[in-house]
C-alpha cells in the first residue's frame, strides 16, 4: 500500500547484503521511521518489542530472522539457536511456530553453503504468498462492495465500520479486513471508513487511522462505543473486520469488542464480513464460545494511555482511579448467526460448517 | 456516601456565614478537594469549568449560586443578574434552566429583606428532594438485586455492570444507577460492579471507580468493549444505567455505548435496567431514535485523553492519528425493547407507556 504517494510493504530486503527493514510500529503514527535488522538478534527484538505485529507480518519477520542468523553462521547450531530464540519471542503467536517450522524443515536438510540463499528465498516466498492471499482477499471483497456501491445515491461513499487494526501493516501488503477498501479505493469506488478507536491498546485509531490516511482513504475515527449508534441511524453499510481464529462452523475469535458490533449490525440490518486467509480456521474447533480460550492482558493496557503530549514526546497517562481492579479480556467471540460472510481468499463463504466446507472440499471427512 | 469512612454530599453549605463547599470533580480521582464558593461567581465558574457536573447537581450549584447573589445584594437587579448568568454556564442543561426558574418564582415576589434566608432553604430543599428520590431509586433497586441475590450460590456477589457515572457525584446524594448498589453493600448484600471506562471522556473509569473504591464497594474496571464478552460468559447478572432523557413509551437516551451493552444483555439473557428520577421522562416525546436529537461534541475528547503522568502531573496526550476526522456522538437511545424496567423512586416500571402510566397516573391525558 501507499504511503503519502509512496509504495510500502511492511518488510523488505532493502540491499545486496541482505539486511532488511521494516516499519517501526510503535512509532506510528506520530513518526515514521524504518528499523534495519542486520542480525537474528535484531530481528527478535522487533518481535518482542513490537517493533512489528500481527501475526502474518511476524511469521515473515521471524523466517527473515532465520536468513540473517544463517548470514552470520550458516551451521546447524546456528540455525537451531536462531530458531530458539525467535520462537521464544511472543509465545500465543500461532504463525510465528509455523514460520519457524517452515524454515527448520527446508533448511536443515541442506548443507550449510546452500542455505542462506535458500533461506532468503523461503522468507521471500512466504511475504509474497501473504500478499497473494490477501490481494485475493480483497478482490473478492471488492464484489461486495461494488454490490452496495451501485444501490447507493450517486457520490455517496460506501460506509464502512471496523474495528482494530486487520490492516496492512499487520500483514506484508494489502491486509485482510482492509483489502477490500483498499481495491475498492483504487479501483475508483467511493468507500469512507469509520474506524473504532480499539479501547485499550487503540490500534484503530493509531495504526488504522494512519494507514488509511497514509493511502489517501476517507475515515472517520470514532470511541468504541459510538458504532451502535451509527448504525442505528443508516450511517453505516457494511462492517469488515479481521479474525485472530475462526472456528469450522464459522465462529470468530476477533479484537474484544466485535462482538458487540455484530449486535448492532445484526439489530439494524448492517451486513456483518470477517476477512480472513483460511490459515486462520481452526478446522477442530465448533462452539467458539465454549471453546475458545482468551487471553487475559496486562491491566496496565487499561490502566494506561500511551499517546503525544503537546511537547511531542510520547507519554503514558494513568486513565483509572488508583487502586481500582481491572479487567482487560483481548479478544471476544461473534458467535456465526451474526455473521453474513467470510471473506477469504477462495471466494466469500455463509459462516457455517456447510459453507466453509464448499469453498474448502479438502477439508471433509471421509 | 462515604469517602474513606467519612459520610459526604457533593454540594453543601459549610458555616454560617452561608459559604458553599463543593467537591472538586475535575481533579478525581487522582486528588480529593474542596472548593468552596463564596459568590455566584464561583457558582458560575465552578458549573462552566465542570468542578460540578451532573444534571441533579448543577441544578443545586446553580441554586446555591442565587443564594450567593442575594447575600451580596439582595435587590431585584442582583437576582437578575445571577439568573442570567448561572443560566449561561451550560447551554443544555436541563435541570439548570427548571432550578433558576424556580428560584426566580420563589425569590422575586419576596421584599429583599427575606429573599436570602429563603434562597437558602430553597435550595437546601432542592438538594434534599434530590436526595430523597435517589435513595427511593436505591430502595426499589435494592429489591431487584436481593431477588438475584438469593438466587445465587452462597458467598456469590452479584455482578452488575454499568456504563458511566450515573452515580453519586452526578448528584448531591445516593445517585441513580448506583444507588442500588450502595443500598445492597450498605444492607450486607454482596454486590461486585464491572466499570465501562466510557471514552471519550473516562467517567467510568475516573469517576465510577472512585467512588465505588471510596464507599468500599468491590468493583472491576474493563473498558467498553468488554461487556459483551463477560456477559457471553455469565459474569454479570444485572446492567444497571442511568438516563439522559427517557421517552414517554421507554426508550432511554444516555451516554454513548449504553446501547450496545443493551444488546449485549438481551442477546445473554441478562436484565438490563434503567435508573432514573420521573424528572427525566419527557412525556412529549415516542419514538426515542428518530426523535431524541443527540448531541456532537467536541473531537478533541476522541482525540485526547488526560491523565496523570509519572511525574504527578495531569497531562493530555494526543491518542489519534494526526490528521484523522473524528466522529463524537454523545448519547445514543436504547430502545424500551431492550429495557427490562425502569427504577424510578416510584417503583420499577416495565419501559413502556402503559408501564410508565401505572406508576404515574396523572400523565394519563384524558
Amino acid at each position: 500500500m501507499r504511503i503519502h504517494g509512496r509504495p510500502w510493504r511492511t518488510i523488505a530486503v532493502v540491499d545486496a547484503t541482505g539486511d532488511v527493514a521494516v516499519i517501526d510500529q510503535t512509532r506510528l503514527p506520530f513518526e515514521f521511521e524504518l528499523v534495519t535488522l542486520k542480525t537474528v538478534d535484531d530481528a527478535a527484538a522487533a518481535i518482542r518489542d513490537m517493533v512489528v505485529r500481527g501475526a502474518p507480518l511476524i511469521g515473515v519477520t521471524a523466517a527473515y530472522g532465520v536468513a540473517l542468523a544463517l548470514r552470520a553462521a550458516p551451521d546447524d547450531a546456528s540455525l537451531h539457536a536462531a530458531i530458539g530464540m525467535l520462537g521464544a519471542t511472543r509465545p500465543t503467536a500461532v504463525n510465528l511456530r509455523w514460520a519457524l517450522q517452515r524454515m527448520d524443515a527446508v533448511l536443515r536438510p541442506l548443507p550449510p553453503g546452500r542455505r542462506v540463499e535458500r533461506a532468503y528465498a523461503e522468507a521471500a516466498a512466504m511475504a509474497d504468498a501473504d500478499v497473494e492471499a490477501c490481494r485475493r482477499i480483497g478482490r473478492h471483497g471488492l464484489d461486495l462492495l461494488r454490490a452496495i456501491a451501485v444501490r447507493k445515491d450517486g457520490g455517496e461513499p460506501v460506509h464502512v465500520l471496523t474495528h482494530c487494526n486487520a490492516g496492512w501493516l499487520a500483514c506484508v501488503d494489502w491486509s485482510t479486513a482492509l483489502a477490500p477498501v483498499y481495491a475498492a479505493h483504487d479501483a475508483g469506488v467511493a468507500v469512507h471508513v469509520y474506524v473504532d478507536e480499539t479501547r485499550p491498546r487503540g490500534q484503530g485509531a493509531l495504526l488504522t487511522a494512519f494507514e488509511l490516511g497514509a493511502h489517501g482513504v476517507p475515515h472517520t475515527v470514532v470511541a468504541d462505543n459510538a458504532g451502535g449508534h451509527l448504525m442505528q441511524h443508516g450511517r453505516v453499510d457494511v462492517c469488515l473486520v479481521g479474525s485472530d481464529r475462526t472456528t469450522a462452523t464459522g465462529d470468530v475469535a476477533n479484537k474484544i469488542g466485535t462482538y458487540l458490533k455484530a449486535l448492532a449490525a445484526h439489530d439494524n440490518d448492517v451486513p456483518f464480513y470477517v476477512a480472513l486467509p483460511s490459515s486462520t480456521i481452526d478446522w477442530t474447533l465448533g462452539d467458539g464460545v465454549g471453546s475458545i480460550p482468551i487471553e487475559e492482558r496486562s491491566t496496565r493496557e487499561v490502566t494506561h494511555v500511551r499517546g503525544r503530549a503537546d511537547d511531542g514526546r510520547l507519554v503514558e497517562v494513568q486513565v483509572v482511579a488508583p487502586g481500582s481492579t481491572v479487567g482487560n479480556p483481548g479478544f471476544d467471540v461473534t458467535p456465526a448467526r451474526l455473521v453474513t460472510g467470510l471473506v477469504t481468499e477462495r471466494g466469500v463463504a455463509r459462516a457455517s460448517r456447510e459453507g466453509l466446507l464448499q469453498l474448502y472440499p479438502e477439508r471433509t471427512r471421509a
